[in-house]
Parts: C-alpha cells; structure tokens; sequence
C-alpha cells in the first residue's frame, strides 16, 4: 500500500518552521508495512492546495495532510479537500459543541470568537478524526472508488496523538496483511562508504527486493 | 522568481532522517527574494526522480535538489538529471584528480575505490558546484530555455557551504533587484489566535499583498 503525505504552510516553504511530522508519520507507516511513495509540502493557497492534492491522490489514492487546520484565514486545508471531492462544507454540531465547551473548560473570558467555528465546518460526509489534546479535529474523506484524504494538524503533539490514536487503526486495517517493510541499520566505521560499495559489487545495489542506502554519519 | 525545492532519500520518506535543508534554502531564498513554490521528497529511484525533476522544471524552470550525490548505487541524483535533459554522462577528469588527490590527502590506504570515480561523472554541459567540506560535487544544468536544476549533497554541513558559496551568488543575479520577500514575527500571549483573528477582521486575511500567517506556538 502507498501512501503520500502533503504537509502544509508557508511557514515550511519559508523554513520558520522545520517538518517533523513526515518523518514521524513515515517511520508509522513503514512499521506497518506501508510506503510513503512522495512528501510535497506546499503553501497556504488554496488552489495550490486542491492541485496539489488531486495529484498525490492520483498517484496513490491515498492522502495524509499536516497543517491548515487552524481558525484563521491561513488556515485552508478543509476548504480544499471539500473542493478535492467536490463536497459542500457543513456544520457539525457535534464539533461546534465541543469546541465551545473546549472554550468554557479552558476558563477564557467571554463568548468564544467566530473564528473558532470555522473549525466545525467539515466536507459532507466526512468522518471526524478527534483531536484530545488540542482544538483542530482532522477528517476523513473517503470517494466512491475508496481514495481517500486525512487531515492532521501542524501541531507535532496533536498530529502524532491523534494519527496514533486514531488514523494508524484504519489504516492498519486498509493495509491488511500485505507487505511488512523490514530496516536493518548496520553501523560500519572506518573505511568510506565507497570502499565498503566496492567490497559489495553487485550485493551493493541490493538483491531479492532488499534494498541498500548507504548514510554517510558525520563523525 | 519561483524555484522548487526536491529532496531525495528513501531515509526520508521513512522518517530516519530528518530534512533540514529544505528549511535551509526556504530561509536563504527568501533572503534573496525568491520563493520557494513547492518542496518535493522523493526515494532513491531513477525513473521517480526523473518524473519529479520533470513536474518541477515544468512549473518553475528552477529547480534545486539534495541528496543522492554519493558514490554508492543509491545516489541516482545525477543520473536522474541527465535523462532529464536528454545529456548523456562524461567523465570529468578534474574532478576524477581532485578525488584521488582528496583521498591521498586524507591518508587513506590503497588506491581510491573505484566506486568514487562515479562522482566525476557529470552531465555533458554542466557546470561544477565545488565542495570543498566532502566528496560529492554539485552540478548546475541550464537548458538552452534558461531553465536549470542545481544538484547539493544531503549531508547538511556540505549543502550550506555549497550553496553560501557557490549557488547562493548564481540565483541573486538570476533573480536580479526584483521582488523583496520581507517578514516580521509578532509575538503574542493571552488569547489565542482566534481571538486575534476576531479582532483583525478582514485585515486578518492579508492585504496589500501582505499576508498574514498564525502561528500557534507550543508553550
């Protein structure tokens, strides 16, 4: 099973910000025996956004987004899957709910601000992917021919709790019993990575679907 | 002036490495006023590198990539951008010298593995990127349109040195005195960003060519 993983915000592009979450997410995936076949991040437009997307479903009809789920007008990755699956966008009182009594148990003053109920507008027929620990729900849109886009927020404490929690089930249970990704690190030190290559010859460029990566440490 | 960002390495896409370059160059770039459009990971695969060399090159005519330069049969990067191109590979003998003096003058024993003298092996036409902190040189490749793919190692101490010395001049007089990208950080504590979102109202959402990004921090 493949799998492409789009992270989003100009902050990434700018490089104000540095992505851990692919990393994280393609150390999940691979534990379950799923590839992640590209990672593009692009920035907050939202009709970037929806190309950039339709083009990774293409590919591999599987999608998991970091970022842009937030309140605020950066905030765009919703609106584009929406307009990805040709969905409307509607209100899910169970989120709204949820949000203002977010609001309430955090003790903040006054009546939440509308900006948060953006958050509460999801693609129809989307299912909620729960945030514990912060106030952006991801979700899960599925189209009838089973493709499929998840959003996680930018936040790295919110996207790995709610992927772990959450999104690595389904996905395990999309992926099945298929293929297992196996890694085995073998530390060397010494001579360089060529001499050991040419100790290898053909062994070097991988056999029997093992593949080789040599990674040159900085000692 | 847009360029693209592709970073290759399978270790990427499984999370064993994380990417710090690509914030590198998203910070220097927009030093220089250039944006960068789009950042692509892709693994080490000849065929995938080409056809993301190919998207990049289509959508900007500039591309820097990192990764794959080593000498051992998962560094594809040159290979990849020659097919791109259409250029075959040729031998260059100043490099090939600079490799056997490099290795005799790190006092390694033996003669130098023949597995290095892949790094000598250049696109017909380009233009060398030289590192002087590692082994692996960069290649800069200009078609007769203009449009150009520079090549950087993954390791990130040499793909710093590279572009600070040697790329980072090429793209200010390539992007010339055009746009400035210019930044400000404001700090806020309290109310969240909704609220804040709230009270900006439209200018929330950017004007006069500004635009807004927010950024929860995690504190």
């Amino acid at each position: 099973m493949n799998v492409e993983i789009v992270t989003i915000g100009d902050e990434l592009l700018l490089g104000f910000t540095i992505d851990t979450n692919s990393g994280f997410l393609g150390r999940e995936l691979a534990s379950l025996g799923v590839t992640v076949a590209r990672h593009t991040t692009c920035g907050d437009d939202v009709g970037i956004i929806v190309e950039t997307l339709r083009e990774a479903i293409n590919r591999t009809g599987a999608v998991i987004t970091t970022g842009g789920l937030g309140p605020t007008a950066d905030d765009m990755t919703v609106e584009a899957v929406a307009k990805l699956f040709d969905r409307e966008l509607v209100r899910d009182d169970s989120i709204a709910q949820w949000l203002e009594q977010r609001w309430i148990a955090y003790a903040r003053k006054g009546p939440m601000p509308v900006s948060n109920y953006k958050q509460a507008m999801i693609p129809r027929g989307a299912e909620i992917i729960a945030n514990p620990v912060g106030s952006a729900p991801g979700v899960l849109v599925t189209d009838e021919r089973g493709r499929w886009v998840a959003t996680l927020p930018g936040v790295p404490r919110e996207a790995r709790t709610m992927f772990t929690e959450s999104l690595r089930p389904r996905i395990a249970a999309l992926a099945g019993e298929g293929t297992v990704v196996r890694s085995m690190t073998l530390h060397t030190i010494g001579v360089g990575e060529s001499s050991i290559a040419d100790k290898l010859g053909e062994l070097g460029k991988g056999v029997n679907g093992l593949s080789l990566a040599f990674i040159p440490g900085i000692a």
